[in-house]
């Protein structure tokens, strides 16, 4: 059960980085969504290497083939199986790490856990795993567009950049993704820089999610809080989560972090503030559903660090090999898809929460 | 299956705030562990509120009462459930908010999922479910003791104030359990001040498990990250989780960020820093783990706030009652307890991850 | 999680035959269901021990209390515990079997899951669990009330006497609970013949779902049949299960089996028979869902039987105590309270299905 | 999560069939197995259609591909997915059921519950969906081979022919998988006779299992009986299972029916009878574990039925394609693959039942 996610929308996701194929099961997808390739496809590109200079140039193979629960381009309520083969893996690179344990990567845990372990390009550790995340949350899109629920994240900070302006339509402008084309600029340059080092960074994404119901999530570990905490710390490299004010919000006081409510001049209930991240208790409030994600600076580095082989014998390594300087702006789709997937889950489940179910309010 | 964490070691908790009695099962704890009222009792007398001028003067009763799965002073591999009645719970004052939501509870989105709201003391929403968890804590920390693994949690920060000395041995000394006596004294000191100042502040816990062996964790979604992410955000109150450096690693290099590996004078393999929080790839390297919760400021206040009432009038709220001016040293032995929980899972289920098994490495 | 059964609507049972009580907590219940301690008691009288002659003399207290998720006569959405206390439980009859295993008993096998064992009253193994599984299915009644869902079971066979009539009415009318009286009475002069040759019965409870809509079920591992088979099999001393005309159809032709599809004159959609029991490709079709239910012959009989004491030595044994001769007539609101809570799961699961959701047909 | 079966060695199968193809990802199985496409195979070759005069021509291409979860000849602990494509899938035939339904399958079912089939072949109600249970089952084998447990399933009646003897070397002599060989030809007569009168038959499976060492199995949902019950009515066109003496036991009295216990010579505990079928309590008892599973007659027959289309219009229908008679014979595998699962699943969680943990008896 390890290797799936969400209750009633559920993904289940395999496969090795140089294995034939990395895939995603869904299960619990409702009936009557139009879906194809294309359409997932359209999310994919956006994680695909080899996408810009910050990023590395491998070819990845990113083309989906969905092998099953669409007819006549729509769901029909069965598992959607989705695939993606592995086409230009060079293995040889990572005959070296086949005794030798990488600093910052899985390699000893995974050694100590099975006594087994497919070493090349990581093996299941691999991110290419979030292929199928991202994959699956293109699902999720297409059936939270029905309920009016629109997800999108963005680079945060880089390094020691911070953006400190938002403009949605920057941020697909810019290699980074950030909202903020000054702010973009100087991470950009941080990043050739810090690879020129052979060394990386790491960095903030940010994620919101715009027209989500009063109603969605469940106490009490079925909060919306709990449920994006396991989703984000489930991501590679994720070293921390925060929702809305986050940990900014522990040094405040009540009275400044409370979010008043009034009824705006639809009559709707709304906060004048959104300190809370859009949910109270678990449960979403209507506001946006905001919650950021730290990434820790790329393991795989092509300086020289101390570490030891499978005998426990002292060994130095140089990570060769093609790897991003900074994944941030390739976690930014995961970590949206995440969020996606979280939400789909809860506002499916939403629909069993009252005996006369006329939906959460706003649906 | 939303009140319930775990997946072999797993609880279901229950109870309102004001109702009769408040539980939790534990189903799927092995049979020989030595188990007895006293034992759990020991546990939750640390959250207990009463315990300190910092705190709530509420009496509540905590007494737990074993009703199933102890036979002749062990676990016997059947349900465990606990109970404690209610007996301190005073209604009357909570007639007010009847109608009204308090700004930072989930008075609003409770009524909005539901349509009804048992709203006595915050109802389900209340902290109190956290009974359950530190009950159910006490039974996973008598397992863990048996393989050496040891969990505690402490104050780090507390609205301005920040740790910054470590004495395990001072945590319990002071009414804010910090490790750090010096530190300690000043947030009594905040605490106190901002409660004559009918305000509230929060504060940052941190969580550290000693003697975990390695291989504990799966991937994907069974990543000690990920089970550490879901279960913190699932606390009351809690805005953000961060794993060893957290936050902190996003403004570092790859270089300085990774945990370099070299054999002990024992042959243990190890690393010279823990930045990683004793884990990759989700799973366990033998480090300590650690981990970081930030708490927002309590939400209930003795201030005028503004808010609306269920017909979405605007209205005004002034919160009476006993609260917690800062929950932060009550939160420690929950998060305590939800790293046992987190911990007990993944050790049970590291049993089930080789086909001849003789335990992860170092049992 | 083997305490739990259901997935959104979900029972967790715990508790021993001789502990100071059991219960069972029952999680996602909707909100907006009229509930209250007399409504659930009402289920639970008809599976009361001491009842009748034929059945234990033993006077349980099966008196319900529940302690949580109902508020102002309602159904809340948070977690509903029950609770009954045991109050006539005398252990010092089961000081025998401490260290010998009866035939026909859970004891060798405890003993050699757990090495250590409950002995009084059979300990969790105990029919007294299914107190709490009536418990929850009366809740489930009450919901699928709303939706038209009627559920009901009684005794078709005992020993060698089967029923040749159905009359709803009389089911409550004998004391096993068949709807046939004139075979009823002879059920109960067998039961009663057997009894003084201090010797048991089994017999076959057949359970009914009417007004089920078509929709409900899910393929593959989500089936009703797989449901069903699930539930059933998970009753003490239940060694079968069936579908609709389930082995009987083993024998037929498909051309004789196969129900053929007709409009009735409200033109809803029918099958001519209804061997299939209500269901095809595991999804109900509108006709009632039928199932029976095989019950093995009390194990208890006070008669020397040889066995073997916990160290392996040949022992005889008379298993003395109060003992129904047949469980049959108890087993009936067993088996229903379980229908009751597969299709109260399968039901809310059912608003899942599609993404534009009117609730399957018929609702 | 309803297209998967298992709790910690669980299987996700998905798929139609007549789409691209069809796969099973199983997750949980631990690390150290050895695997390969030859071994699936092997396991696959026996449920394979147009294998025999009584079973359909249709060339299936069952070739398994492993594409994750085995490196070096060695199961890793992580995710195995495996696929096969399908080829020889001729959707034109069915043209004629995209808006009628067929007695006795779930076009009707399907169609109200989603409002949109893929009716090609049945879509994802087609019995092709068993080749995941059967690669998976493969897996488990393997699994449970190294604790010496073997199971193994045998035709024990095909429409009035019963089996009345039992030799295991015979089971795969002869073209229905009986284990009586005289009783076998009668059976292949039968299915000869009705496939020329257009019609079909059903039968029984018998399963055992040897080998099986006490205390797999959980109470109270996770008994062995109800993970049986629910494996086996899960396979399409099960209407019933009962397990050691069935239905049989219910005719009989606690005298005849207990299984008395005795110590064999080698010092073990065994009973003198196994009508309980190797299970009490839900936890298995040592004895060899056997269950029988009644399969329906082939619903899909060439002969005139009445039927309705998709506005209720009543029409006829003949079921014209490629059909088995009887699909009995192949359900031999798939019921021996249900109860290999079953195994691994209790085998892997009774490793978590004992603090210090020596394994199951007999391990």
């Amino acid at each position: 059960m390890t290797n799936s996610f969400g209750r009633v929308f559920r993904i289940t996701t395999w496969g090795e980085s140089h294995g034939p194929a990395l895939g995603v099961v869904l299960d619990g997808c409702p009936a009557g969504i139009p879906l194809s390739n294309e359409i997932v496809q359209a999310d994919l590109a956006r994680r695909r290497v080899g996408q810009s200079k910050v990023t590395s140039p491998r070819q990845e193979r990113d083309r989906v083939e969905i092998l099953s629960g669409v007819w006549d381009g729509q769901t029909t309520g069965v598992p959607i199986s989705m695939i993606t083969y592995n086409k230009d893996a060079d293995s040889s690179k990572y005959d070296v790490i086949r005794d030798l344990y990488r600093p910052g990567h899985a390699d000893y845990t995974y050694d100590m856990k099975w006594g087994i372990r497919d070493h090349r390009g990581g093996g299941r550790s691999s991110a290419r795993e979030t292929w199928g995340r991202v994959a699956a949350g293109a699902v999720a899109r297409q059936m939270l567009k029905t309920a009016g629920i629109d997800v999108y994240a963005y680079t945060v900070q880089i390094g020691s950049i911070r953006s400190e302006s938002f403009d949605r339509e920057e941020i697909e402008n810019n290699l980074v993704r950030a909202a903020d084309p000054a702010a973009a600029a100087k991470m950009v340059e941080a990043i050739e820089l810090i690879k020129e080092e052979k060394n990386s960074l790491g960095g903030t994404v940010e994620v919101v999610a715009d027209g989500v119901p009063p109603g969605l999530g469940d106490p009490m570990y079925g909060k919306l809080d709990a449920l994006i905490g396991y989703a984000m710390m489930s991501i590679h490299a994720t070293k921390g989560v925060e929702i809305g004010r986050g940990f900014g919000s522990t040094t405040s006081t009540g009275y400044e972090n409370n979010d008043w409510l009034y009824t705006d001049d639809e009559g709707r209930v709304r906060t004048r503030t959104n300190h809370a991240g859009g949910m109270l208790g678990g449960i979403s409030n209507g506001e946006p559903v905001i919650a950021r994600v730290g990434i820790k600076p790329t393991s795989s580095i092509e300086q020289r660090q101390e570490t030891v082989d499978k005998g426990g014998n002292a060994r130095e390594i140089i990570v060769e090999g093609r790897h991003d300087p900074c994944v941030v702006p390739r976690a930014v789709p995961v970590v949206e898809a995440m969020m996606l997937l979280v939400l789909a889950d809860a506002w499916l489940m939403s629909r069993t929460s009252r005996v006369s179910w006329e939906g959460p309010s706003g649906l």
